[in-house]
């Protein structure tokens, strides 16, 4: 019999791997018995894990050295003492000789003991440092489960897991996992436009999933139809190869429209802008024929270092992207750290209760005017080699922009004074991503040469939903009536003044989501290059006047349900 | 000479009390030298500190007793450990003896020092045992300033200090400092705001004051007119007891406002609520003459205990409540936890990246329904005995509103069949705090029976601005175009639609504000009842028709310069 299962195909593509299923949560291990022969091997078991959390710990203490090894060895040596903390292992031995559970249970059993200990504790510094404790037992656990701590996917696995947080679907990928299988969660989720931009294959909703594969199991997954093979047959291994063909040659007819202009059906030109921040981003989309860069990011420059890159490091680089783009218009977006992009400079707080509505975008850019002006020097003599915009992130309100624009003004004024060749004209935009700043547009339009939107963020303001939180489920989602409404509102007062208004989050770059954007009467897009020639393929299928018409249909909707219905409705 | 300066007046009283000068960080000392005879003493005191910081560690270890002892000690120890580092010390007094700096300013540099090599570490965990190191430098650099670990303000004291975070104003005051004087901030800041409301003397931007006040001077602060005497002379002690009686009488006259009507000039009915969360605000609001609560809060039911309360617990308590107001409505808004109200019944989810985004309000009621039944029946129950109307926070789309009237339909059917008296018709209304449901409104205005606006949250998400933020600054606000558009549309949409739209964030009991609220077409306030009268004072003195003529010129501000023009235009 064919061993098949059904999910809903979110991320088109097919992949054949190794099954690594995932549990909810690593202590959460269910309650294992053990038969009285099995004593003598689980206390070695758990005794061989302890042995090697220890060397493990000894690694990174040699590793140490200088002034490290004498401050930071204290701490280690620490957690060596707890790892032979007599109570601890004697209650591990006990739970597992006297208890006969297993070793991954009786560990959970001795952790929730300590931390019930640890809890009754009315010093809140004491109380904390249960996170000490639970390290160390991490590192036992992990030991014990054989896996290198952290590593949750290898290359060739089919991940099969209950949900997929958005922010983890980029690792995986790059840890060399082919597909992805998820018990709950919906074709429309952050997650899944993620893993569609990303070319991975993702099925979701696959409620039978944990029951019927086993890890290990050989499995096929088509993103497309839903469908999961576990064990496949010859027939099946057949089958995914002509699938594989299939792909390619859907691929092949996407390509040809490399060189073909982004335009409706009934002959409305939409301008397809590229997001970047490599070299290989810009190399991409200036292949594909995008537009330009709609959004080059520079956090890059600034992370995983321990010192800010000075003016002429930045002014390479920008200058690279530039002439990359032999001409087409490159919008090079200003320091958008804070939040989860946690750096190393020192620039960042990293201590806010909610980093998402913190010191971030330009507002740490305005707190550290020393760093802002030089990257607004480097980016204006960028200026020099071709078409530079500039794009400033959180933007949110008519006095920022202003400021902005005082400080540019004064940077362009000191460099021409001190003898650069910059541009005449370099257009600054505001990236729309505060609700505030959204609504209020009308009152700082004339003041920027375009706009951007960046629904990642301003749909997480609008719902007061972080999108990297699993437990909220699909709250966070475009598809919410307030969100369309102000989307139109944005792209009317922009229209409005006649300023370009763009969007570029990660809405943009969906084929799924283009004919709904089209109908709210979007004409710039900037995507990540992935993507770029499948929403060139759904502009080309679109017509704009009949978009347009539906368009205020789609604004009545009263809940996600309508807005679905309208998506099906304009497949 | 007299010995005053000037501030702006930004929450009115007058208070006489000690200064108490908060730094703007407790090692953020100044580069102290000391002179060769000096040295000694120095070191003294240094090492008095670090030995009355090893007896304070001792004395709390000595006070662990049973499992406790054993696994926390070894933290313990190792702080002590840390405390006897030679290479602390050593490098601490060779700062004094050699580098001739002062204890503080030494404990300084050495902190950074050590801080550098921890910045360098590679490991994020290890990095983070810098916070040990704080911890031990922290509680040596109390000492040192010869004060407990903790305290910021005492009973008599009025804080001086660079800018105050909202969260602390409750907590000063009921510690018993009686007035505060900031360095820098505004009166229309959301400090100032709440210092209003608690009715505590606050002056900002008394830019001078670090440099004219000392810590323990005698210190005489007029939160009306903004003026500081220090050390004050005879002259100024009498006037300032003059003031306080002219402050007693103003009392008096406002409290003839009890009985009289929240009219308008013009004779337009607006209706004061009350919000409350005890029965000492429910029998002040009363008295007051408050057309009912706006807003009865239920969180302290759940917080600072162990267990959920019970239905019949519940029960009991909104009876009161109700019977307290004596057929007057009474507004039972459901359990509003997560975010900053941490529990310890294990229902707020403690690891959120960003709390203010998380699994909140009606989410959390919605994730645990058994919970969220208990408090619907109780609330049901608590019907028969007076006018209740629900309000449920964090309602983010018709979706959740439907939800929420099919489980207290549910729960109403059942009660009547076990025989409950409930009313007839208990009605519904939905908090408007989430801008995607304020944008949204007209989509599921037909569902409820009224809306009741939270500015506090409504506007940190709009600004994506934690409203707790100190380097924020002011971007923080109700005062920006984008909120003010969309609170008036939300009161028309409710107006549009027959249903009443009241407001009960701190923005709605502040009589700075009452006129912009009204030229916005506001007919509901809900608010504390400290500012009661004073909010009805404002009222009575205001015209209707004339400030709704002003309501567009209000509308067109482009910025916050703009939005102060009119209130200061409309004072």
């Amino acid at each position: 019999m064919r061993n098949a299962l059904a999910g809903h195909g979110a991320s088109r593509g097919s992949a054949l791997g190794r099954a690594r299923v995932r549990l909810p949560h690593a202590l959460e291990v269910a309650e294992q018995r053990i038969g009285a022969r099995e004593v003598e091997p689980e206390l070695r078991r758990l005794h061989q894990a302890v042995d090697a959390t220890r060397e493990e710990m000894q690694r990174l203490r040699a590793r140490l050295h200088g002034a490290l090894a004498k401050e930071v060895g204290e701490f280690l040596d620490l957690h060596a003492l707890l790892l032979d903390d007599p109570e601890l292992l004697q209650g591990l031995d006990e739970l597992i000789r006297v208890g006969r559970y297993g070793a991954d249970y009786a560990l959970r059993l001795q952790r929730d003991k300590l931390a019930a200990v640890f809890d009754q504790m009315d010093d809140a510094y004491l109380k904390s440092r249960m996170d000490d404790l639970d390290h160390v037992i991490g590192r036992i656990h992990a030991h014990l489960q054989k896996r290198a701590v952290d590593a949750e996917g290898v290359a060739g696995d089919i991940l099969v897991c209950d949900n997929i947080a958005p922010s983890e679907l980029a690792q995986l990928q790059s840890q060399g996992v082919v597909g992805i299988i998820t018990l709950s969660g919906s074709a429309l989720s952050h997650s899944a436009i993620l893993a569609r931009s990303l070319h991975l294959p993702l099925v979701v909703g696959a409620a039978q999933a944990l029951q019927r594969i086993n890890d290990g199991d050989a499995v096929i997954v088509d993103g497309g139809s839903g469908e999961i093979v576990v064990e496949p047959n010859a027939a099946d291994l057949r089958e995914y190869r002509a699938r594989l063909r299939e792909l390619a040659r859907e691929e092949r007819e996407l390509g040809k429209l490399r060189s073909k202009p982004s335009r409706t059906r009934d002959g409305v030109d939409i301008s397809l802008f590229a997001n970047a921040e490599s070299l290989d981003d810009v190399a991409r989309a200036h292949a594909l024929g995008a537009a330009g860069l709609g959004l080059y990011r520079t956090e890059f420059l600034f992370l995983q270092r321990n010192e800010l890159p000075d003016e002429d490091e930045q002014f390479r680089t920008y200058r690279d992207v530039v002439l990359g783009m032999s001409g087409r218009p490159v919008t090079i977006r200003t320091l958008d750290l804070g939040a989860d992009k946690a750096d190393r400079t020192g620039l960042v707080m990293d201590d806010e209760d909610n980093p998402a509505l913190g010191l971030r975008g330009v507002r740490l850019s305005l707190a550290n005017t020393g760093v802002f002006d030089t990257q607004l020097r480097a980016i204006l003599r960028a200026s020099a080699y071709g078409k530079v915009r500039i794009l400033v992130p959180m933007i949110s309100s008519r006095e920022e922009v202003l400021q902005v624009k005082r400080r540019i003004k004064k940077v362009a004024t000191r460099l021409r004074a001190e003898g650069h060749e910059i541009a005449d004209q370099v257009a600054l935009g505001a990236m729309i991503e505060v609700p505030a700043a959204a609504i209020a547009m009308a009152g700082f339009i004339d003041a920027v040469d375009f706009v951007s939107i960046g629904t990642n963020d301003l749909v997480q303001y609008l719902l007061a939903a972080d999108r990297n939180h699993e437990a909220l489920g699909e709250l966070y989602s475009p598809l919410h009536p307030g969100v369309l409404r102000l989307l139109r509102h944005v792209i009317t007062i922009g229209a409005d003044a006649g300023k370009p208004v763009a969007m570029c989050g990660e809405a943009a770059g969906d084929p799924r989501l283009a004919k709904l954007l089209l109908a709210l009467g979007l004409r710039e897009f900037s995507l990540h290059p992935a993507t770029l020639l499948e929403l060139r393929k759904a502009i080309r299928g679109s017509d704009w006047s009949a978009l347009q018409a539906q368009g205020s249909k789609l604004l009545q909707a009263r809940d996600r349900a309508g807005i679905e219905r309208w998506l099906e409705k304009n497949k």
